[in-house]
């Protein structure tokens, strides 16, 4: 059994508005410290598979059903 | 600078329609391998303040902002 983790965020030149209303609350609540915040989805997959076949499986599913290719890019992490 | 990550994800208790979709797509697109999937938010801050108390800040908006308590479970990691 192999632990892949997927990342999905938005790409650097997409405006995120979630992103900034979170990042204005937190300076309304006192947190001025927060100087930038990005916000992405993750997926934990469980797989019956070693990890590199596994690793390539989850990156054809990232590529095909989880990220918007205009506007999302991702990145694959094998967990153990 | 300090660069803090919040995981977000619901609780184990409670029932993810939407992963349970993703699955099942993996499924149908022929990934059979496909053993379990959980789906969460990833929240990135970059903070102007040393790790300890960073770390501390994003835990406080964590609990007062990003996770609904009822639902849903946070874990902090200091990335840098």
């Amino acid at each position: 059994m192999t632990k892949v983790r997927v990342y999905v965020s938005y790409k650097a030149s997409i405006l995120d508005p979630q992103a900034q209303a979170i990042k204005a609350a937190t300076h309304k609540m006192g947190y001025s410290i927060v100087e930038s915040l990005n916000v992405g989805k993750y997926f934990d997959f469980e797989l019956d598979s070693e990890a590199n076949m596994a690793e390539e499986k989850v990156a054809e599913i990232a590529n095909e059903l989880l990220a918007n290719p205009n506007m999302e890019t991702y990145k694959v992490e094998v967990l153990n």
